[in-house]
């Protein structure tokens, strides 16, 4: 399937040459952040801000906010802000998870100590409202903020849950919503907000981010159970080791009675839990996981598509690509 | 000198009936906030807020905005905003410090361990916000935000300068302004901008809660080396076990070639600390950096004393009695 294929550079061409644009002043912004408080932040932030990959929660603001967005300096602001708000969380949860790489580079925490990590965070976070509060809008502020409460309580929930491997379906969806699809929805409602949408529109595409980012979290814990670690950055079974109980072996438990009497606390060599990965595989879980994701991301092109009248052509189909390029992760 | 006597009694009767229904009512709310996200955080966090102290910061929100504030409930979301923001930095800071007790209460770090702590003070500063926002104030988001910013500044400065006894006056100074200063200065402001005090009066009243805020960080430093851990919670000589150069070391090495040679990093048990404290005593350091805090706290009151046109009699009294009362602390 061609969309499977949808690359950023084919998201950017369906929603117009404005996108490239605002999206490089992103980065410009967060580089012009990460230098301007000091030699530490410019050195420990300034690496994790460069590692953080797709941006795909700054495109969201910018695709869901449409050509016709009524400030483009706010527009980069929203959409920076999202960004910060995402790498405070990356450099705590290397923090949480002790983890010495993200994306093949060493993490915060693994150059500089937990207090670094730790104070760094908490600084891109502040930023964040800094920059969001420069647009004057008190809604988007408060999306912002909503968005940061539920991440926080997603760890929370994430750490208590942790080594039970009999946890309930509904509340493993509940924490990939808080710890991530939040601030999807968050994004496209930030977008949508900038663009002066009606309230119903601004529900309508934070809808469509919260399912595409459930979708992203799904396919991620997936991908943990199936990925290898050239692609991924991370050895397989990673979750399992920090006690991290996800989709994939939820369903496994259901199907494998030898597997559903596993202790997580005993899996400590990743070795062990390359292993486990072997067998959540051989039930045919993971593939049930993904296909829950790809439902999910059904669901949100639906949704969007049901916008039509509200966006542009070209910011329909973009957002569209967006919800291919979650699915096209797990290819 | 019956003004070292000032106890927050005092400063309530000065301030009117209003201020204890006010704080009653910042309790209420911050013990609601506590209780209204699950079982962890009502049981970390709630320990945390309850363990919270003299609430000194929502105190100078509402006296800053004296009798007259516009709208109550904003006053109270304000105040209970930086009350939070407090206490997330109270509860990320133990987790900097591997601190096993606050106040004589074991901390959320020592209880929970780092992923909680470090998930829990998140989401108090994620709700911060929240509260905040909800006043419909910009101007305070800005503030508060700018305020988040520079405590975790002064926490990565404090990291940066871990271990280096040669750190000068003026960086130390600086450390304290971004640590403790900024969101006194901040509560200040919330407090005037809540009662729609003119710029130069928010701006006044400002720098007034920054002196002071200055001045208690560098007498809680004195009190480091000084006090005993009954007054206190904590042994004499924490700073040094953690590696953090305060104003009486730096002093006491200028007139002790000997103290001037140790490397603290051979200070490891609370007995080594002990002795180092005295070492410091003897020189007379922390009685100079006293009368420095000291000399600080007077200008805050001379400003205030420019103020007195623009503020109410028993309002200008309670702010003169919470400068008092910052002194008091070392008694």
């Amino acid at each position: 399937m061609t969309s499977a294929a949808a690359s950023v550079e084919a998201i950017v061409r369906a929603a117009g040459p404005h996108v490239p644009l605002l999206l490089a002043r992103v980065e410009e912004r967060l580089a012009e952040l990460a230098a301007g408080h000091g030699p530490i932040l410019a050195e420990h932030a300034g690496s994790t801000i460069a590692a953080g990959g797709k941006r795909l929660r700054p495109l969201l603001v910018l695709l869901a906010a449409g050509p016709d967005a009524a400030c483009a300096d706010d527009l980069v602001a929203a959409a920076t802000a999202v960004e910060l708000v995402h790498s405070a969380t990356l450099v705590h949860d290397d923090v949480l998870d002790a983890a010495p790489l993200r994306r093949g580079l060493p993490t915060v925490w693994a150059q500089g100590g937990r207090e670094l990590a730790v104070a760094t965070g908490d600084l891109l976070f502040s930023r964040a409202f800094t920059e969001l509060v420069a647009t004057g809008s008190l809604a988007a502020v408060r999306t912002l903020s909503h968005a940061g409460s539920a991440l926080a309580q997603g760890e929370l929930l994430q750490r208590q849950d942790a080594w039970n491997a009999a946890v309930a379906v509904e509340r493993y969806l509940e924490r990939c919503e808080l710890k991530t699809a939040r601030l999807f929805e968050a994004s496209c409602e930030l977008g949508a907000l900038a663009a002066d949408a009606d309230a119903s529109t601004v529900a309508a595409l934070g809808a469509f981010g919260r399912r595409i980012g459930l979708a992203f979290q799904l396919l991620d814990d997936v991908l943990d159970v199936m990925g290898d670690a050239a692609r991924t950055g991370k050895h397989r079974g990673t979750d399992l080791l920090d006690g991290t109980v996800t989709l994939p072996l939820i369903l496994a438990r259901e199907r494998d009675a030898e597997l559903a009497a596993v202790d997580l606390r005993t899996i400590v060599t990743p070795e062990q839990a390359s292993e486990l990965c072997e067998r959540i595989e051989a039930t045919g879980a993971p593939v049930e996981a993904t296909a829950h994701a790809l439902a999910i991301v059904a669901e949100a092109k639906d949704e969007l598509a049901a916008l039509a009248l509200a966006l542009q052509d070209g910011q329909l189909l973009a957002l569209d690509l967006v919800a291919d390029s979650v699915v096209d992760r797990r290819a």
